[in-house]
């Protein structure tokens, strides 16, 4: 199966997805790990990759070794492949799918590659980022995080800021997140950054209440799950007309917080929240990070052994 | 045995080395690929490419992989490595030597390092290209594609069109099938892409008849094989006075083209094949692309395994 | 334990470190090979590389494939990854900590980066370069070359010549060898790129003479071990004033060597070595690149097993 997008998943996949994750999570011991990769063994995975993301590449890559995959890999195929002389990305995964890999993972920079590539590929075809489009693996981290620490994935408040307009995690997972019951929405952003309609539209078809503002710590006083991003300056019309730190997450304003909430962030940050938020045990954005990796296993897992 | 030129396999060896891919080709269930990767465990090979060649590198270490092999890599030693520091290919391999690798394969983009390289090295050294001049496993993996569809590389009409003076690909495999009997082969390009007159020597040496012409469809008439390629415009003092279409192979001319024969082409292509012929049997080349995993895993095993 | 500079390590450490490179170095049969990759399966090393540097790169990769570990690697982090970004390099040490890897191994071009990564890293780091900073393993490998010759790191002659001022690996084996007793060394340059004052109050503290001469030639006469650089001619105010044939080693001079002298050069070298040095059996710096591998296979190693 071809993972697109992370609204293809039924909430009995998510399931069965998070529960793997944790048992792939549980092989720690020297013995365990060798063990674990047997398990994928003779089986390979193709990095494709148009432009560079270390994190994504990297955390893929590392998912693949510990079950025992072969893994062959290019991080720049943008400038350096066949796609210079004018091949298009049909062709590309044509000839890719001749040298039977597993699983191929693609980013690129243009929206709508990875549907493109999948109705070609007889391989499994994971979509790691198409431009402004789909980021899947991201919003099920993202999900799988939420999942990990409440149990649930419904009746929460979710706190959302930073650039909402153009973060592609932010969409996904106010999307996710509406699909379960019970869930609200509050969106901390400046007027220029606020969330999408398309997004507002799908809350109000799921029925799921949503509330814009700019006071985060009104919002903070209820949260459940406090989730930031970067605010894109380069992307703004006047970058000096903003309030900046009004969305800076600094200790002071985890006050307002819950002692049970979590606060999670995409990453990389820059400034929007203070390192000395890291101590916090609230800071969740590190851990979240590495729920990436196996979420990645799973899913790895779950399509060679055809579970998805 | 470094492998160097096309030109320095003997019949027989090709007879081996096709009848290894064919049988390494037949692991194809998760059983027999893990089996598979027990078979060079412990052997290692290194890319150094010092010209980016996404194909040619990830099927490479695809292969390698597949056998059990370790790989090390790098896609860009041109612009990284300590040859920016003016270090020498020799050196180099030199210092390669010492890592103990079992096989180095070198992309350069200057004709006759390959050559080079090999003379100070102990590790066997695999052209993967140099400039203009050899591509060897690009050329094994064309014949093999021709000896699995005629079970012969003799007695075979083969049309070569495109860029015939600077296509390396055609070049080797117009000299590879001139060296079996009775074979004759028919050149189409415009007077400025012609083959060379080197090449046309080699075909007289050997008496292998071929012609020269502009007139696609006649030559369609009793082709074998079809051997198309990119026309380079960039290479043309005057690209306007060229008649395109002439080179673009459309569905139409296909209706000149016996049933039994095949259309091959070394990809990346760009219009000079039409998509629209891509679902017609005789469409060969990305199964073409294929066989080039197959016959790098058994020149790795027989590297190896000294046969070769 | 990090391993962030050459310094750090006992004379024990080192006797253990070197012993167990020479017992690595045996497993040289296809089934010892096989054997080996036994050792450290389930394990897996990350490179993470802010510059390239292809020769550090692969041999730490060819190493840890050699032991068995799987390896996730990219070469270009500074211009790919989230650091462009603004992301710190704290924070991408803490991401990768959550992907769980055994070894980091850091290439950064600004010196004590590999310090700061160590401060927040769970996961062993080997500085594998930072900027004019310090580069242990290559330092590790010029002791254990001298010690393989010698079967002591004491009561020998060192003369060192090239780029004194700037060559980081110089610098580090000055310091190395005065830690020995009865050493004694020549630096050979000329004024402009003579050894840093530091590093004469170091040999000074640990009574360890040393001389400065522009006469190759007399100080080849006692030499144990002759360690030469690369002038970086880029550095130098006024290249045209240098005498250069001074600092380059050709045959003649070699009659003024002892036969049981070698000559090293951490490569890569340009001129400053001529090439018919090579084949003089005292020339030693192929075979000095090749304990490398064998001290990075040890280090991996006696990291993973907690020796070091």
């Amino acid at each position: 199966m071809h993972i697109l997008a992370a609204t293809q998943f039924t909430h009995a996949q998510l399931d069965l997805l998070f529960a793997r994750a944790e048992e792939l999570r549980n092989y720690t011991t020297p013995s365990q790990r060798k063990e674990l990769t047997e398990l994928h063994k003779g089986r390979q995975l193709c990095s494709l990759f148009y432009e560079p993301s270390t994190r994504t590449r990297l955390s893929f890559e590392a998912a693949a070794i510990k079950l025992g995959m072969g893994v062959v890999s290019t991080e720049n195929a943008r400038e350096f492949s066949s796609a210079a002389k004018g091949e298009t990305i049909e062709d590309t995964i044509r000839v890719l799918d001749e040298y039977k890999f597993d699983i191929i993972v693609l980013r690129h920079h243009k929206t709508g590659t990875a549907a493109q590539a999948a109705h070609v590929s007889q391989t499994p075809i994971i979509n790691a980022g198409d431009g402004k489009g789909e980021h899947p693996t991201q919003a099920l981290l993202d999900a799988y995080t939420i999942y990990r620490q409440f149990g649930r994935l419904d009746n929460l408040h979710i706190v959302m800021g930073g650039d909402l307009a153009n973060g592609r995690t932010v969409r996904s997972l106010a999307q996710l997140m509406s699909s379960y019951p019970n869930n609200r929405i509050t969106f901390i952003s400046v007027p220029e950054l606020q969330i999408g309609e398309d997004i507002k539209a799908t809350l109000r078809k799921n029925n799921t209440p949503f509330k814009e503002t700019m006071d985060a710590s009104a919002a903070f006083k209820t949260a459940d799950v406090v989730y930031w991003t970067r605010l894109q300056k380069e992307r703004l019309t006047n970058p000096a007309a903003i309030p900046e730190a009004r969305f800076n997450i600094e200790p002071e304003i985890l006050n307002h917080l819950p002692v049970h909430a979590i606060i999670m962030h995409p990453l990389p940050r820059v400034d929007e929240i203070s390192p000395l938020v890291d101590s916090d045990p609230r800071a969740m954005y590190f851990e979240q990070a590495g729920n990436g990796l196996y979420i990645r296993m799973a899913l790895l897992d779950q399509i060679i052994t055809n579970i998805l």
